[in-house]
């Protein structure tokens, strides 16, 4: 049967043939991660997705969510997969073992969460919600709230959220205005609003763990004055007892593009004066907090994205494979149809989505691989560059991936002809799906100027250095093969041109053009990601040439193939173009700048 | 009152600035429309789609369209909508005032389909089907059938549709199974099923006259043995009178991602062996017919696009300067939030939006008048120079201003952050009904095997050849400008760019290396497109310098310089991206074909 989803033998092959995920397990933290684990793993997440979770996809796309005084029910076909997500114990797969979770490197919780998220990413987002906010409480958390909160939340008895936005707070965080009071027994009256909250109220379960961005009265202004505090749904007791309703309300949900199967709450907190929580990490450092976790929740938004991207790629090959429609442009004519697999037009498009998907895919595996090699670094020095590497890599892995991931559905889409545009096949949803993947946690300009303004500098450029580093090691083992020293030198032309580029800008950002070089941070972006996903599909030729070499079987001899193919279409034909938007960026045109108000339109 | 739809500053200035379109009462056959007239008709479409057609919009997307036992019923809100359309006379606004028509200029028309449409694409989509299948009986038809149908689908009191789609016939024209079996009264016998038809079937209209393709028993294989018919779904006597019922029954309705407004109708023709037709010009030439309207149709449909794409542009700069958020990236730190068009990442996204989208209309309202100067000509030769034009921009009208009005359909979204994604705005619904436009009539991929394949090779080339001198006399002009030297050499270096890239790819149709050609179709499509965007912007700038050289009023003023900013933007930025994407289709990159089936994936 044709793969769906995500494709088992490029999942595989990432892990195990490009990252060798499976010599972690030299390391005692993740020593029961062995080669046969870590493929049951990915097995088991692999026949969940596709028994359970895909068949519900449109089901619960259609269905949405409903609201209804105060209470939020999901999709009905929800709860039987919730049942089984729990089971298998899929929501804390990276966490703490000791708290309830799995323990499994961080490479392989996304090789799962391809699957879960490429079969119904509005399903997992609740999930990947309750993940994020026990990880708060395990990292920030006192033992008494970790021993309250985490063992119900990573078994998924009570769910989690992250209450953050509010109407006139969104980008700028600094500027919510939730009020917290201490009280004399320790906790904090809180009282304000909230809008955009993820699963912030659901009937999957029976409690729900609020972590809230809030101001202490009389803290500083801006972000310097948030606190982070965790505000439960029906208040906890200190004996792990179920208490009174906490005062936190669901006032409505919204009604959205897509992701129908997650609601969007809409919460006020204390509006009858009755709402408490309890400080979570220190006051004033909630900002901090947050920063910790983003990183996290921001690579998962790009595996969101990629998936979307992905299962397009997969449902745009079978379509074009299958669909018989008009013959051959070589041929006589008169004769009849061929699949519109062999129309170069139709090609072009399936390598592109193949292309970028597998190196979105690899991209992403490669930035949680740097997460479990920090983990198990033996110094401090070590694990400050692997730390480094990720925080170049994140806006990227956010906000570039899900850019290009929108397209790819768009073309995914275009493949199917008038009938991508139905509710018949799944590539509109995945295009609806897609979308908020470019907007949520921070919008893609602000990861754009998060590359910029905070990521090309760090450690004074050592990490982007790092991370140039890294891509020469692949074009100088690339450059050991002959037939890979064309696209090499791309490559590495490329990479020359993005060092001089993110040095233009990095010296513009301390002169008096800062502000141009922040009206072409979204480009540098989009050509950063270019060059990055061109490593990436090197990095992959490099290691498909070397199986190559090994003669292997008939079934593996395309799939390699294919890869260098590949590399050598996208490192053709995307990156000279990359190349020109940089020398684009260094002419630093300030046109967007000059613009007058008024000349922009009435 | 801040401009929504369209703006009309920008509509009147390439009217009337740009095109000099109020010039065309010269001609006896517009001499009734000088200034005053077209102003009027602008002013008069404006208000009707502000009114009327913009408030019911989101009404229309939320109700859709119910099918029941082969009744389709429309949104209700349109039907008051209807009425007044029909009332304003809005049908048949470029057709023969002899048949009911109002005679008016295409240029003019399109103008008021901006607005329209802007407004309320899947409503305007019912009316443009009426029009198009009158415009098939008055082009085509006899005096009999003119008399018969026209008056009645000209005053929208009967509709019309388009049934050429089947299953296994889609881009493939040629494959259609319809059958007709003529009659001993000169009739024929209609029988088969056609899908994807827009108002196929609604309750706006008394009767629908539906042109059909269909294949005569004996005729040849392929599109040369293709007929066109006209089968109403009520039969119409000879004395104009409404007869039985004709067996044309609608099975179904499609569920979509957009334009719920629009029925999109599955139909059976002649199930009970009951279901007559007339011919429609001549036997086996049904596809020619359909090939002399398929240019206004793809004119249209980019004009569907460009609107979506307009109207975002519009409400993203309103919102833009209404939304505060962030301080400005220059002030001190704790310093108040500005309104986010002062941020330099929305300016370059507005500034895309507007440079690109006002680009459209130039690009859409040229065609238009190179349709009206044909229509003027008072030579064949002068007739069929315009009609060259015309015939290499309807694939770039279409399909690369699709394309583009996609993309920012989708960065009108961005701009919304968050709010961008809800449906209590009209963004969301724009991305989604602009998807359609980049699949139908001819889906993108096929209009650019139309550019590359028939358009570049026309007339032996004459045809592209005639286009670029046009966008030589604008560099000329410009160069006379010291202020856009500079641009007017990049748009002119571009221009022999995308000369040599024509070349070689036009050598390389009749060559082993056709299907690599083919490969990069769509990407030849994108730079050329590119490259007359360009064009259009750097027309737009010439027209407002010689303006700014007359003392404008300050209002004026900001409009003039913004088209020269604007111009500036899209030519430093953009085009030289373009170049690179010209040598790249130059190398003629032929891993898309290289690749072997099994190496996409199994």
């Amino acid at each position: 049967m044709a793969q769906t989803v995500a494709d088992r033998r490029d999942v595989d092959f990432v892990l195990h043939e490009q990252l060798h995920v499976e010599q972690l397990d030299r390391h005692d933290k993740f020593r029961e991660f062995n080669k046969k684990t870590v493929d049951l793993i990915v097995s088991e997440a692999r026949n969940l997705a596709l028994k359970e979770l895909l068949p519900c996809q449109r089901e619960a796309d259609e269905e949405g969510c409903t609201f209804d005084s105060g209470r939020v029910m999901v999709p009905k076909v929800f709860h039987r997969a919730y049942d089984l997500f729990r089971q298998g114990e899929w929501i804390a797969m990276c966490d703490d073992p000791h708290w309830g979770g799995q323990g499994m490197p961080a490479t392989v919780a996304l090789a799962a969460n391809n699957f879960f998220n490429g079969a119904n990413f509005p399903f997992m987002l609740h999930n990947i919600l309750i993940h994020g906010a026990g990880k708060l409480v395990e990292r920030f958390g006192t033992d008494k709230q970790k021993n309250l909160y985490l063992k119900n939340m990573y078994t998924g008895k009570w769910g989690g959220s992250m209450l953050l936005t509010e109407p006139e707070a969104g980008s700028d965080v600094g500027a919510l205005t939730t009020r917290a009071v201490k009280n004399d027994d320790g906790t904090y009256s809180i009282s304000g609003s909230k809008i955009f909250i993820s699963s912030g109220e659901n009937d999957l379960v029976e409690n729900i763990i609020h972590p809230v961005l809030a101001r202490i009265d009389g803290a500083p202004a801006g972000t310097a004055g948030i606190s982070l505090f965790l505000v439960p749904k029906y208040w906890v007791n200190d004996d792990g007892s179920t208490g009174d309703f906490n005062d936190v309300v669901c006032t409505g949900i919204e009604e959205k593009m897509g992701i129908h199967g997650s609601p969007t709450c809409s919460m006020t907190l204390g509006g009858k004066g009755a709402c408490r929580g309890t400080l979570l990490g220190d006051e004033n450092k909630g900002m901090r907090a947050m920063f910790v976790m983003m990183n996290e929740a921001r690579l998962h938004v790009g595996m969101q994205g990629f998936a979307c991207a992905g299962a397009s790629y997969l449902n745009a090959l079978n379509y074009a494979k299958a669909r018989i429609q008009g013959a051959a442009l070589t041929a006589p004519k008169g004769s009849s149809g061929v699949s519109i697999i062999q129309h170069p037009d139709i090609r072009r498009i399936l390598l592109t989505m193949k292309t970028v998907s597998e190196g979105m895919r690899s991209l992403l595996f490669y930035t949680g691989f740097l997460e479990d090699m920090a983990a198990v670094s033996k110094s401090d020095t070590e694990k400050a560059g692997y730390q480094g590497l990720i925080d170049v890599l994140i806006p990227v892995a956010k906000g570039y991936i899900t850019d290009r991931a929108f397209d790819m559905c768009s073309m995914g889409v275009q493949v199917f002809g008038g009938y991508g545009f139905t509710k018949e096949y799944p590539q509109e949803q995945l295009l609806r799906d897609c979308k908020i993947t470019q907007i949520y946690e921070g919008t893609n300009g602000i990861q754009a100027m998060d590359l910029l303004g905070r990521k090309i500098g760090l450690n004074h450029g050592q990490a982007f250095m790092d991370l140039v580093a890294e891509v020469q090691k692949t074009i100088a083992a690339a450059k050991k093969d002959a037939s890979l020293i064309s696209v090499a030198n791309i490559l590495e032309t490329t990479l020359t041109h993005l060092k001089e580029t993110a040095g233009k800008l990095s010296a513009d950002l301390g002169s008096e053009n800062m502000l141009t070089a922040f009206a072409h941070a979204h480009p540098f972006l989009d050509v950063t990601g270019d060059t990055l996903m061109g490593w990436m599909l090197l990095w992959r030729a490099v290691t498909a040439a070397r199986k190559l070499a090994e003669n292997p079987k008939k079934k593996d001899l395309a799939f390699y193939q294919g890869q260098i193919t590949g590399a050598r279409f996208f490192i053709n034909t995307m990156l000279p173009v990359a190349q020109a938007k940089m020398a684009v960026i260094q002419t630093g045109d300030t046109s967007a700048l000059d613009m007058d108000e008024a000349s922009f339109g009435s």
